[in-house]
């Protein structure tokens, strides 16, 4: 009998939470993003409601317009192994890039991760999204390279890493003390890759890791990223502003799948929701909306000003009449804009209410509500496959997961949607992939070591 | 009053220990190397001892005739963050190569580190030394670097690591929820790198750490190795055959320290030992014996070829009369091969007792004898300006650290020579650093950013 599908579930972590005011609610500790019991703390309420995954994403560069929750953050690599410490079960993904690493560097701590995890390891591969350049100028390079150049790259640096990975065959440590045999020569491969962007020896200085291999994420949708997932990717992340649309990306990447040999069930698409649990429907609205009003006005203005007309507010005080401000003739979404000056004019706004009246207001999206309501949600996109799971971005942190994890996965778990407890040790268990065979034994390779 | 001048120790934490065949005693976990619980356990003894650091090395390739412990090791930023995680106040201090690394992502790693351990990191900067280029391979690059070009390099590397790490003051992140106010962009810093390696604009995304910097350790004793420790070192491990040589070597480097502007205090030199402890001399030498008698017959046999005409040993059974092998003419040092064939012909030895009877002897050299025996030339060392303290290379792990904490550290304490209990909390607090000012603050540039 086929096992019953079951949802796949992910904790995006960061500090105070995804949302630009997070730090500033009551709750917060607003210098949560380098504490780092607070991500012991999250990591083990992701793992007390059975979650598969806690996540770490990353970047490479700040500016003073960057989130304040990037501003200040640890190294994923560190924190996920800080995680690990502190947790048993869970798997723990970290993302890492491809643009700016040595795969020999990067194979090495994710195997490393795995072993000290007990095989909970998972690498989130991106290639760096870098719309300033300012990363490319914190690596030594005068710009960051084109999307496609990056994704090429990725395709030789993850072969690289697999690779690498697979250097030591499972039971290549003999630790036969008796006999002085450490190891089987027999059983190491050098990996001599020569490619176009890579040329690296092996063998590496770690033995395979417990789940074979540290599992694989993505969250690329350009037609390379595709291309990418679908021959290489167990997890990826997909937002998609509705079921429809994320249904039709879902049946297109899984029917990709076949082009390399692999089955549906090798690949779980997550789709990224920030859930806002409420006792009741205005509860969770107002949450969000106290929220937004959290925000730096002239943070928020920012916002506003690319909708009229690139104002520059910070020439304003707060107070100032808004019906003063010298807004330029907008080319564009005119009819939006002066149905705004209306508003303006009416309700004698200023340019501190700006942010809060036309952008701040909740943004009533279907996983904002009461626990049923998203659990109703969830299980809708989940089943009609729109998802496979959710990677959860909790707007607040770490109160929304809190929350979800005691209201929602039980509703979840009720349903039969979800695992009532872990049945494996390894990220690969919860998420029922294989372990991947050896490369060097399944493609009959000499040992040259 | 001047506070007494006390040593300072670390311990060289790898697997079962230093010696190549230490895997093989009874008592060792062939697999330690790659056994997070192991390295936590060692770490926790080095506390229980009041260490200042437990230190993790490195290597960036592996072939055939490495020593099994580093075959099969983890990443040291991992391991290091993994023995913070079950340590409250040693220092953690993990080895990276400045040659096969980007600054940027070093940065954040030592800082993150120091972050989540609460100020006990240090960063072993190397330049990796690699006879046989195996480490270039494994870097998409034809060859290792030359000497001086990779310290011409490690110069820059440093600078800019150090410039990244004072990208925000202290005081820079406000936190300051009613107005809405993350950080004082009066207090941030682009570092705008231009050197002859390296261009890194900056800043680093993460605030500054508890110790303001991690600690800078170095082992590099060439003229530029020295140069570069009495620049920029803390921490400075030195191996010399006696105490002579030690001596001197403790002279020459500390007076370069004024160069920089530096005191004798701002600098610490670790000797390197290996220490064995026994209940009295005899069991100390036979301890080390034992370890040798281990050794594998033919990677012993290496050793002897290279001494005896690099006969090829693996021709013979090790049962084999050694009169019976055929060795060539020996240009070199002919009255010790001469002296070794008599004892051949006299003692009717076979090829595998060849290592053992030339070269497994005890060695026994003045840190293998009883607790006193040790502690007395540790005092010796200490006392006559050899070393400011040691950096503890144990043959067996992790017995050889046991012994020295339970029976070594209780009489340096009752001497006065040992701290009885960590006074602080950071590494800069065990060896009593300052924590260095902020290049920005000090230099008055102003904030760019």
């Amino acid at each position: 009998m086929a096992k019953e599908r079951k949802m796949k579930l992910a904790a995006y972590l960061i500090g105070t939470g995804m949302h630009v005011a997070s730090w500033r609610h009551p709750d917060s500790k607003p210098d949560a993003s380098i504490d780092v019991s607070v991500y012991q703390k999250l990591a083990q309420t992701a793992e007390r409601g059975k979650f598969d995954i806690a996540f770490i994403a990353d970047s490479l560069a700040v500016n003073a317009e960057s989130h304040p929750q990037i501003l200040n953050r640890f190294d994923p690599i560190v924190i996920i192994t800080a995680m690990a410490a502190a947790t048993e079960k869970i798997g723990i993904v970290a993302t890492s890039s491809t643009t700016y690493n040595e795969p020999y560097t990067l194979a090495r701590q994710f195997a490393s991760v795995d072993h000290v995890s007990g095989g909970r390891a998972g690498w989130n591969v991106v290639t760096t999204a870098d719309a300033t350049g300012e990363t490319a100028l914190n690596f030594n390079r005068d710009t960051h390279w084109e999307h496609d150049h990056r994704y090429e790259r990725a395709e030789e640096f993850i072969d690289v890493v697999q690779g690498l990975w697979d250097s030591w065959e499972d039971a290549a440590f003999l630790y036969d003390k008796e006999n002085g045999a450490f190891f089987d020569a027999k059983k190491v491969h050098e990996l001599n890759y020569k490619g176009k962007y890579f040329s690296v020896k092996g063998p590496l200085n770690i033995a395979r890791s417990v789940q074979g291999q540290p599992v694989i994420v993505q969250a690329g949708s350009s037609e390379p990223g595709q291309r990418l997932a679908a021959r290489t990717a167990e997890v990826v992340f997909a937002h998609r502003d509705n079921i429809e649309e994320a249904k039709s990306f879902y049946k297109s990447l899984k029917s990709r799948l076949s082009e390399y040999n692999r089955t549906e069930a090798d690949l779980h698409i997550l789709h990224g929701i920030s859930p806002i649990v409420g006792g009741t429907e205005e509860e969770a609205v107002q949450k969000y909306s106290d929220l937004q009003k959290l925000v730096n006005p002239y943070e928020g203005l920012k916002f506003v000003s690319g909708y009229m007309g690139n104002v520059d507010f910070t020439k304003y005080a707060l107070n100032t009449p808004a019906s003063e401000v010298e807004f330029p003739v907008v080319n564009g979404i005119q009819s939006q804009f002066d149905e705004m000056l209306r508003i303006i004019a009416r309700e004698k706004l200023t340019v501190g209410d700006l942010y809060t009246r036309f952008f701040g207001a909740a943004r009533k999206d279907n996983f904002v509500g009461t626990p049923i309501q998203i659990a109703d949600e969830m299980e809708r996109w989940f089943q009609e496959k729109a998802a496979d799971g959710f990677m959860l971005q909790f707007p607040l942190l770490p109160s929304g997961l809190d929350d979800f994890v005691n209201l929602v996965v039980p509703i979840l778990q009720e349903r039969g949607l979800f695992r009532l407890d872990y049945e494996g040790s390894t990220l690969r268990d919860h998420l029922e992939l294989k372990k991947p065979g050896n490369k060097f034994v399944d493609e009959g390779v000499r040992p040259i070591m």
